[in-house]
């Protein structure tokens, strides 16, 4: 018997989560979906990775990231039909999410995941189908047994159609993405505002998370507290290095609900800033500003990083390799404002922006990252909280 | 050009990591996989999972987890040779951490892992070699393009020798594991010891989390804190609501250091134990030494587990779908301990046990989740901070 099969059996890992309300299935991704497979010729896409999964659902599996044979897959047919396939032990939790939804459930311990999905496949008249899959993700075993048990399916590529139907938001995820941009940006501000010289990276890391949590995230990827000599690091946690006058610091973290990412990265110094810390917070507030009155509908992606390199250019500054990337369900998503293929922005799509100094020779680090969404005719910071166009200051 | 392909460029996301000391390839498990290819008749494995990859090097590649296509593999042959492929943003990085290691880079925005890993094994003179892959992991898209660049090689499946490697943990991997417990075990103490009745779930999470850096952890996986009403759900984080006289509290951690998890779930109760709380602790604490006495080397896995559900049954429990598994590189690890196919455990296996009531109709839940390691003549507590034969009590 496999285990978590007895649904009478209390499973350690039967998660559920009580702070969700009931949901529906997202109609109009499902619908946007629909229209992306009919386009591509294809008659089902089945969704694999975590992002995907939650993109049409509007929740992850619970432990789907954290155990990646967890599989969690939900279909989508060109006529906009759902099926979702959800293993045993999150079957309960995703039942009393999703009432009335399509549910196959697999059984972790009896490895029956492809023979689930091939049963429901057949179910939806697929067998003989062509039939988008995740070829990014879905592992190479996996992936060879479904073809054995569908020989006359066509198994074809569908990682790019999902990855471009998530570029362009719906209202539904800018509000998300909203919120998240300014539950981390207030958290930060606000764990700056606790702390002053004598306080320990400890304890900023202490406030910022709650505030994270207190201000209605689920969860939170990275953790980046760096200060003083630490500042020129890029990712570093924590540490119990005490704050001091003349520091700079930088925080960044990314709180998540849903799913779903926002990063946001503040820089301070501590009762005085630094020789040149002023300065250069100065030229990266000009880059911040050229890049909010940059983006726009139109404009393409590279085009807005070379207009940044000439930018940098003229404040004498080093240049860097990409300035911003799309962010939502995955950590990073395209488009990048990078010397990548050229791909004009368009109304709906979400970016981080990430105006840094790394290594200026004068012995500190600074960043200022923020969220943006580009609207009809330009952008709107949604990280707006903090008004970083004056450097932050902690009480030294 | 490719992002990051020019050192000079500042990336931001190139990752450094200035806690941990230089550390030299792990010679002990590079032999133990040579002896392991050689044993399959394999030439080479190449590890492409983040857990596996850190099993070689001891760390993870920073943003693997995060960004799945951030490919980090180890290659390691029947001759213990080794050599590691890194994207080209953590390459700087890596290069750091292991002066003298055989390092290939990849590139993000070409696409060439593939190509690069190609090349790798071909300059190992591995082009017609048999090479074991992790089939649960590696995309289907990289395996096909593999198995094109490599038309004479035959890839086969690996997973099981690696995950079979790594349940029996090195002296080193002990040291990991028995550090992160405590620190588990440690953190959740001393943010039960600083509430009380009136505090918030979120000043339980604010403690939580500061000492679990604090006590020297890297980053953390999930954290649940619920208390009173919301004891009974298995999986989640803190909300606002305060801590009253009479609530139960459960609260549990992984903190992570180098890719390695400890989990530890402590439960407490809020001024008074509420009826038949203490009474049921009493019987999660038979269960808990029944386990300890129980845990040596040679019994089997499912053995474990039945004798568990005898107790079960004598105490008048109800019957869980497992009572532990195998932890490390992976938040679980074979061996389940649960109606899985029998496995005879071995000194150095590292696993959690979680004796847990759930849902007893009076209203709260409880579990009491430990490390343990398998010696040679029984079982070594881990997670020993706390002393759980009496259940804890917070300011009430």
């Amino acid at each position: 018997m496999a285990a978590g099969t007895n649904q009478a059996m209390t499973s350690p890992w039967a998660l559920q989560n009580t702070r969700c309300k009931e949901k529906t299935m997202r109609q109009d991704i499902v619908e946007r979906q629909a229209h992306a497979i009919r386009g591509a010729r294809l008659d089902a896409i089945v969704s694999s990775s975590p992002e995907n999964f939650a993109y049409v659902t509007g929740y992850p599996s619970p432990t789907q990231s954290l155990m990646r044979w967890r599989h969690a897959m939900a279909l989508v047919t060109a006529d906009a039909k759902i099926s979702l396939l959800v293993v045993d032990m999150e079957a309960t939790t995703i039942r009393a999410k999703q009432p009335g939804v399509d549910i196959a459930v697999w059984h972790e311990f009896s490895f029956d995941c492809m023979q689930v999905l091939t049963a429901l496949l057949q179910r939806h008249g697929l067998a003989a189908g062509r039939i988008g899959i995740e070829f990014d993700h879905l592992p190479a075993a996996d992936f060879a047994e479904l073809r054995k048990l569908l020989p006359s399916a066509r198994l074809e590529p569908a990682q790019a159609l999902l990855a471009r139907a998530r570029q362009i938001k719906t209202g539904q995820e800018i509000e998300i993405l909203r919120k998240l941009s300014r539950i981390a940006d207030r958290a930060i501000n606000e764990a700056y505002a606790v702390v002053g010289a004598g306080a320990s990276e400890m304890d900023l890391a202490g406030a910022l998370t709650r505030g994270v949590y207190e201000y209605g995230a689920g969860y939170f990827k990275l953790m980046i507290i760096a200060t003083g000599e630490r500042s020129i690091f890029p990712n570093v946690g924590p540490t119990m290095r005490k704050l001091q006058r003349g520091d700079v610091c930088r925080v960044e973290i990314f709180p998540m609900i849903d799913g779903y990412h926002a990063g946001v990265c503040r820089t301070a110094a501590v009762g005085a800033p630094p020789p040149h810390a002023e300065r250069i917070w100065a030229k990266l507030t000009e880059c911040k500003h050229m890049l909010l009155s940059t983006l726009k509908p139109g404009i393409g992606s590279r085009k807005v990083y070379e207009l940044y390199l000439d930018k940098l250019r003229a404040l004498e500054m080093e240049p860097i390799s990409f300035i911003g990337h799309g962010i939502g369900l995955h950590l990073h998503e395209d488009p990048y404002l990078g010397p990548m293929p050229d791909q004009p922005l368009e109304s709906g799509m979400v970016l981080g922006i990430e105006p840094l100094v790394m290594d200026t020779g004068y012995g500190f680090g600074m960043q200022n990252k923020d969220m943006v969404r580009i609207t009809d005719t330009g952008c709107e910071l949604l990280s707006d909280f903090t008004d970083t166009d004056r450097l932050i200051m902690v009480k030294g």
